[in-house]
């Protein structure tokens, strides 16, 4: 308890970029110099290669690796969760808390909705996305010219490669990539632990360490009907991480805010982060009240209880992050100093005004937060059921236009994911969706008002509980061959379906696209003005720096390590033995009780095999399921975590305490060959198949 | 689940009162004629001193009764849950886990801050308090000679009585009421059941029906170290609740808000409902949290977290009352006919106005009601620790005062209580007031700004989560005997004593008591302003009807009656029998799994036996642990809740589904004689002893 609460002077790492363990660095730009010098290794462009193209990213929102030949793909459980949860069926097997293991190909369970990408290669489209944009436009006109030209390179990139493509906004707008991906949807589940073991110590233990977790699950991606064949794969280490080493971390970080203005970090700090949190507590309540009226109820919410508790922890920690006076300090120093130099410095005097710019598109966009994340960001609409009916009664609008006018979720290049998502099967439970809606409409009422013109249409008379019950009763967009006629029949078909969850979407539809127009000319006065921000810092620091996450790869580095607190060391790794003693130091009651299985299994375990780890690494959510690979690209291990120290990250880097945790490599080969008798997949792992 | 959310279009019980089963009647004003005609039954003053004097309060916020002349108290466990948690110590017995009987006297035990109060007589006073209030003074005048003449009528009744007096508001300013309370504060616990059958079903059962809960908890009352003899006492029916019969509750219900202009329900609506339940969600995730880390800090945070999930659960069910369009229709018809009446009327033309004055009070309480909550109501500073600090900070500036100048806590007919409470030796957990006070200061730098002068302030420089770790490690407060020196020592002693968590609460004081000011100010032109309704509405409705509840003695009837929910009969009682087979649907897993004892003594019970049963009784918060009464006086259930349907009542009555939930008085015999052999303690209450 006191790691999370008696914390802890974050004495950040005022010593320069260059000495410490920072950044998630683009496969572009690499610190090549900085690993020469200080671990004498050289990352090159092979190895760089190899390890990218090792690398996958889950667009349900964390990474991956190939770590056999044959389409083996390692990442957490908690990745892999929502597959899980997916497959699993009321009354049937429940893949989430027994676990699986497919002992051959034929064994291995597909699921309906998995998608996978392998970035295959990176290009600057920087000139051609700014040149769209003349100074002399509005914003509104500037943001549509913008959005235009990534649309059609998007367009023009994936009709040319047949690959998934996407224009990355990195800097906050100072650069512009265009990633192209190789997209896996066959995507098999061959193998996951319990859950209970996976998430060992459950939310309390959440961010924590020491820790005992085996947070795994292995998939195959498969091509025409077979194991995909896959040129670069991660091979296993015999070694594993050892203490003082220096390892990577290939992923895919969500988010950051480190480049942001001080305004906006203010804004952060003063309202979407206590919006966010105020958001998650009352799901958090709504979700756990559900779970608990029966065992079926808790399998249905489970991931999804999981994934507000995980995002619940993590915000808390940089909302702590936000209220500590020397990170906000020394955001405030830096950011004086880089405006003082810009205005004393002739050929940057375009960007002096910049900050002004962002901190008066801060205050536009604040007067429609709230209204922006109720109306289009569907706070206010909680429900898968609606997300559907929302998407086909937009489709009917939205394709018809061409490419470069859509909303950008309509773009050619993103139309066939989207269909994918829209017509999964995966199950929806009406009495949840009836739980989520009614929930999400009070919120709605009571942060708009319940007598705004808005919330009176959508409530149609009714209190939020009934309206809920008549919408979710009442649409047939649960029938995937209904959304799929309507989607394919366009506006008219979904005019005529009169759904009533389509007829709520619709209702709001012009309050939520007068907000949504509001934040995204913002957007591109924000853009605009990080770019000339981002033009400064590169001629004042220099372009050996790594822009924000952005949910794309990136290149950690760091070393095995551990860290002091409360004047104890904490050891960079546990043992097998450890997770034994915790749990008799809990009576083995949950979420400290162990799986059945490692009970039994004790006395064949190598109870001294290191369990979990911890390096300097600068990782962040989008990470989970990262490979931690040596200098040979060797995989040592597999992010899971970072401790409660690391929850700051999303704002600035630190290494005294903050510390991404991971699987050990030897826990994952010892639990599957002697406690999950799964020898052949651990041979396919290691390369003795 | 669909209980909860798939509700129910809340007919209201729109035929007149005078048919319903409604109202929390003045025992000065009982609605006899209504019983005679309905119910032939007449309330006369004989049966109404007994079953007053015969009614108890626990201050701690319940009802309970006398059930022998020894003493002896019949609660709800819930109500007595402070006690038990008080007298639990980590590592010794666990008083809300195990249950306790004591076999003989020599075995109570005896609780160290229980206050217990019966109301031995009602004075209209209303005269007296109004007659300090001239019309031409402004509010701050006019609050402050209300307050004074409020506290010299206490303080004379206390000298001249030696009993507990307390000047009542009643129509929110309609009347003024002095009541005279003997108190008992020799309070020990003679019996409870484990809280696994007490509160049977946990959250997701609480507020749902039917139910099987043995909601009970025996305490008696001392005096001179000898059991007190008791006059007033009620007596134990064979027969115990029986379908479609009267009964009657005698209790204390907590607060409604039926009379409220609809100004003000919108205000609930808008602002307090929401801001209540950001702050529960929130707390049961800081409290959950922290619960889930061990069993013994679950242990620390078990009655705080019940009552956390107890008001969320209540208040998610006023808010569907207060978003349900035919409440608020209602609301609004009745007061605009109201407001036509009192217009065309010559008498009451000094009333017309008395509508918009409360609707801009509510402007300007609207404008600082967050200040209020987080600095003066506390919701910044979540500690017992810094209730301690802050009393005695503020002791030392009031003690001195002339009493009617004092701020209302220290008013001299209330310091006895508040010294009492002062010096409980009630157990504090420094980890937990950590917690608790970091997650506050927390919500206090998002609710005020974290750049605001007194957040700064409170803060000094630090992080929350630090910031807390220090006044807490560093308060002497904890200690019973410092915090009795400081109260002694007045205010000089407070201030030497530089001790840092008396020092935050001073630095925000001048902060806390402007803003207090402001909502006193406000509060006096509505308590005139609704005096001039509450005279409007006597002109016009007579003065046969009920004020809203105030957490003082009430009669409320009804009949034992089931309901139709969803087409289908819910019936009036459950069995024990019902109890064994909820179990078995649920795997006997938690929270619908039985204690030991229950288990093994299942073949000893009368299965058919009664459990829980519900009726009409118009009832809300506070009413818990309230005896249920027939004809005769006699006890026939003990009321525990009320179902989903009931939680509207705090608006308006309805009693198409709202019931009030009791255990069956059979239920409490049985139980006690065949599962918990306390057969003595069956013996005194059925008067067998």
């Amino acid at each position: 308890m006191r790691i999370a609460f008696i914390a802890v002077g974050l004495a950040l790492a005022l010593a320069g970029a260059a000495r410490a363990d920072e950044g998630m660095w683009l496969f572009t730009n690499p610190p090549r110099e900085l690993l020469k010098k200080k671990y004498e290794f050289d990352a090159d462009e092979k190895w760089l290669e190899h390890v990218r193209k090792s690398s996958v990213r889950f667009n349900s929102g964390g990474s991956g690796s190939f770590v056999s030949p044959d389409g083996l793909v390692m990442t957490n459980h908690h990745v892999g969760l929502d597959v899980l949860q997916q497959i699993s069926k009321s009354g049937g097997k429940d893949y989430v808390k027994d676990g699986f293991y497919a002992k051959t190909n034929a064994d291995e369970v597909k699921s309906d909705h998995a998608e996978l990408n392998v970035l295959m290669s990176i290009d600057d489209v920087t000139k051609a996305v700014n040149g769209a944009v003349t100074a002399d436009m509005a914003p509104d006109k500037a943001g549509a010219a913008r959005r235009a030209a990534r649309s059609a390179i998007e367009k023009e990139s994936k009709d040319k490669t047949g690959l998934e493509s996407e224009v990355v906004t990195l800097y906050q707008g100072g650069l512009y990539h265009l990633y192209r991906y190789k997209k896996y949807t066959d995507v098999r589940l061959v193998f996951a632990p319990e859950q209970q073991i996976a998430f060992y110590g459950g939310d309390p233990d959440n961010f924590e360490y020491p820790r005992f977790d085996l947070d795994m699950c292995f998939f195959r991606v498969y091509e025409d009907g077979k194991p995909a064949k896959i040129d670069h794969y991660l091979r296993w280490s015999k070694a594993g991480a050892k203490e003082n080493e220096v390892v990577f971390v290939s992923g895919h970080p969500g988010n950051t805010d480190r480049l942001n203005t001080v305004a906006e970090l203010e804004y952060q700090r003063d309202r979407v982060y206590p919006f966010t949190l105020q958001l998650l507590y009352r799901l958090e309540a709504a979700y756990s009240i559900y779970s608990g009226r029966s065992a079926e109820n808790a399998r249905r919410a489970k991931r999804d209880l999981f994934s507000i508790q995980n995002s619940r922890k993590a915000r808390e920690g940089g909302m702590a992050g936000l209220l500590d006076p020397p990170i906000m300090d020394k955001k405030r120093a830096d950011e004086k100093k880089l405006r003082e130099t810009v205005a004393n410095t002739t050929d940057l005097k375009d960007s002096a005004g910049a900050w002004d710019r962002i901190a008066q598109a801060q205050q536009a966009l604040r007067k429609v937060s709230v209204r922006y994340n109720m109306l289009e960001g569907g706070r206010g609409f909680n429900s898968q059921l609606y997300g559907y009916a929302r998407t086909l009664m937009r489709a009917g609008d939205e394709r018809p236009k061409p490419n470069g006018e859509r909303l950008r979720e309509f773009r050619d290049s993103a139309l066939d994911s989207l269909q994918e998502r829209m017509m999964s099967k995966q199950p929806v439970y009406d009495d949840f969706e009836i739980v989520r809606l009614s929930n999400s409409l009070t919120f709605l009422a009571n942060q708009l008002g319940a007598d705004s013109p808005v919330v009176k249409k959508v409530l149609a008379g009714k209190s939020p509980n009934e309206r809920a019950a008549q919408v979710i009763t009442g649409t047939k967009v649960k029938d995937v061959d209904f959304r799929k006629k309507l989607y394919e029949g366009g506006k008219d078909a979904v005019e005529a379906a009169h759904d009533p969850l389509i007829e709520m979407a619709r209702v709001i539809d012009d309050a939520a696209r007068a907000v949504r127009k509001v934040v995204e000319d913002q957007g591109e006065v924000k853009e605009q003005a990080y770019a000339q921000i981002a033009k400064a810092k590169f001629a004042v620091e220099g372009t050996g720096t790594y822009p924000d996450a952005t949910f794309t790869l990136r290149l950690a580095f760091g070393t095995v390590k551990g860290y002091e607190e409360n004047s104890k060391p904490v050891p960079a790794e546990t043992t097998i033995a450890g997770l034994y003693e915790r749990a008799k130091e809990h009576n083995n009651q949950a979420p400290f009780d162990l799986p059945q299985r490692w009970v039994e299994r004790k006395d064949k375990l190598d109870l001294s095999t290191p369990f979990n780890f911890i390096c300097t690494a600068d990782i962040i959510g989008g990470n989970s399921g990262s490979p931690v690979v040596n200098r040979a690209g060797e995989v040592v291990g597999l992010i899971f975590d970072g401790n409660i120290q690391s929850l700051v990250l999303d704002f600035a880097y630190t290494e005294e305490q903050a510390r991404a945790t991971s699987v050990h490599s030897r826990a994952i080969v010892e639990a599957l060959r002697k406690v999950y008798d799964a020898g052949a997949l651990a041979d396919e792992l290691t390369g003795s198949k």
